[in-house]
């Protein structure tokens, strides 16, 4: 790597976002007194009457949930999105302008067991939430006025999820989100005029760099992105060129499951607690065409930076102007990897 | 207002930087059972031996604060932008690209009342800050080296402020930061069009429609804006086309100040509580071009959702695909005028 990107502040380019990210590798040595974090050790029983994801259980909206034995989706109590809303323009001039934006919430229950978080899961547990992604991508996505469905997970208190039963959600919209429209438009771009999917040439590079990877496994590789933003942010991107999740074979799935739960037991060591973070995947928009040019992948952002209850806040300089991080890619991808 | 906007889920355009923001306007009765804030009510001395901004206390590099009466700015102990440091460029392919970023990172001293906060201090006092501001502005900004100046303010534990003394930062840097390359290449589209700047057409039709105007004196607007993000966004626009702060009058300098002062008051009485925000200016680059096309203009983002302990999370979709906001803009200047 070049020994600058080593020792001096710099700006790295992301490639599928088209933005920039400060790296501030000499500053890791800053003291810290500001806000940390409560961090529950308690240990979860398989059970909790109180839970409303539980099997059995109530939930706000007055439904009940069945007593399930594996996973489980049920469209979300308080909807950010609906399906039933109606259509509209409100394009006033060139500074005022919005539109209607219909959808369709899901929550998906991982386990029946409210103790469990996905690394302590079964590898064919895990399998069966593959499994139900790939259902709901194409049960949503078959729908005319569907044309992206976001699937991700919140896991930790500090990341705003409001209930440690192991869960994900998938939102599904009628508009391209702005984070996925950033990606489409660089992939596109780059396939173009490369013939080649981004994140195919940009994987390749990586395997052969080696300063990155975490781990890798016949068929998918989890690293530590040349311009992560988030301290231990990382992507498992699968070596084949697929624009979906439905693409994947049936060894391809179980590989998922398998380097999901990997990556996350990797997190759990960083600083021996139940690693919080938001993940998600990116892939093609559910609206008809064939966009050969996205290569999907597994976004995590963990906001941890320096102990259990450190965490890096994106605020200030971050939100006003460029996200920043102290301690390097490189670093953080070595951390990770020697706790493989 | 158009109706479907108070009623149904819907995208609005954020006219500056260009990108969308969803809200979910049926959604605001969601309970909630997630993280709760601390919130330290601690009345605070107004000198604190162990504070490393209070004066004649000691920093932890090492230097000694003057026995400063007013303002008070030094350059960052631990900056993460160095100015020593070489000019460098990697770029290896369409996709790792990085290069040098330089940059000065200051620290500015409000007050020297380790107790106080921007909404308690008095007007006088403010401008102080505004001038310093100023001062800073346009001495950093002198140095060919520097191409853009960000001026900001963390406040509150909440928002990763490690220190409750009231001060602000500025990070000045050789390249133009993401978030105001966003708002400039957009202001520059409308300027070229329309002959006016962005920000000017805007705030005499939000003050025609007088839905959003938290309130207005003779030269600024406290504006909720249109694309607010955060629950409590807000904007403190200038009512002349200024591209920066030094283009400001005698008279606007103190009404910046009283603008300032009256939305933080404000901001307090929401939860009563000291209200938590990440403030900052977004104005002209300093890299010797005119830029009429900018209209510089504050602006506060402030968590805080539903009480002085619960705040909005921005996690999961909103990191994934596109910002959401439950309560719409209209209402919270609503909340806010009725503040004032
Ligand atoms: O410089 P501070 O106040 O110690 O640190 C705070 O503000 C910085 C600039 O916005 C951020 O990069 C840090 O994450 C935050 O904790
Ligand atoms: O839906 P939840 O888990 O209650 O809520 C959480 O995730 C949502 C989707 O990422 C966010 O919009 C909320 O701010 C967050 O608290």
């Amino acid at each position: 790597m070049d020994k600058n990107l080593n020792e001096y502040p710099h700006r790295r380019y992301n490639a599928l976002t088209g933005e920039w990210v400060l790296v501030s590798p000499h500053r890791s040595k800053r003291p810290w007194q500001g806000q940390v974090e409560k961090h529950s050790a308690e240990v979860r029983p398989q059970y909790d009457p109180g839970c409303y994801l539980c099997p059995g259980n109530s939930r706000s909206g007055g439904e009940q949930n069945p007593d399930y034995k594996d996973v489980y989706v049920f469209t979300n109590d308080f909807s950010a999105l609906l399906k039933d809303s109606p259509d509209f323009d409100v394009v006033e001039d060139d500074i005022f302008k919005a539109e209607s934006e219909k959808g369709i919430c899901r929550v998906i229950c991982f386990s029946p067991d409210h103790s469990l978080t996905v690394p302590q899961m079964k590898v064919e547990d895990i399998r069966k939430v593959v499994d139900l992604w790939i259902e709901e991508y194409q049960t949503l996505g078959s729908d005319p006025e569907i044309n992206y469905v976001q699937i991700f997970e919140n896991k930790g208190e500090i990341m705003g999820c409001s209930n440690p039963h192991p869960h994900g959600q998938i939102w599904a919209s009628q508009k391209l989100p702005v984070e996925p429209s950033k990606k489409q438009h660089s992939q596109q771009e780059y396939f173009q005029k490369h013939g080649s999917t981004l994140l195919s040439d940009y994987l390749q590079k990586e395997l052969q760099k080696d300063e990155r990877v975490i781990f890798e496994n016949n068929h998918f590789a989890a690293v530590v992105p040349f311009w992560a933003t988030w301290p231990y942010e990382a992507m498992i991107i699968p070596k084949r060129a697929m624009a979906r999740i439905t693409d994947m074979t049936d060894d391809e799935k179980t590989a998922l499951a398998e380097t999901y739960k990997r990556l996350t037991m990797i997190y759990d060591k960083v600083f021996d607690v139940s690693f919080p973070y938001s993940a998600g995947i990116h892939q093609a928009p559910t609206d008809g065409k064939e966009h050969n040019e996205w290569h999907w992948h597994m976004a995590f952002y963990p906001p941890l930076l320096r102990s259990a209850t450190v965490k890096k806040f994106m605020v200030g300089y971050e939100m006003l102007a460029t996200p920043q991080r102290d301690i390097t890619p490189e670093s953080a991808a070595q951390i990770l990897k020697n706790l493989n």
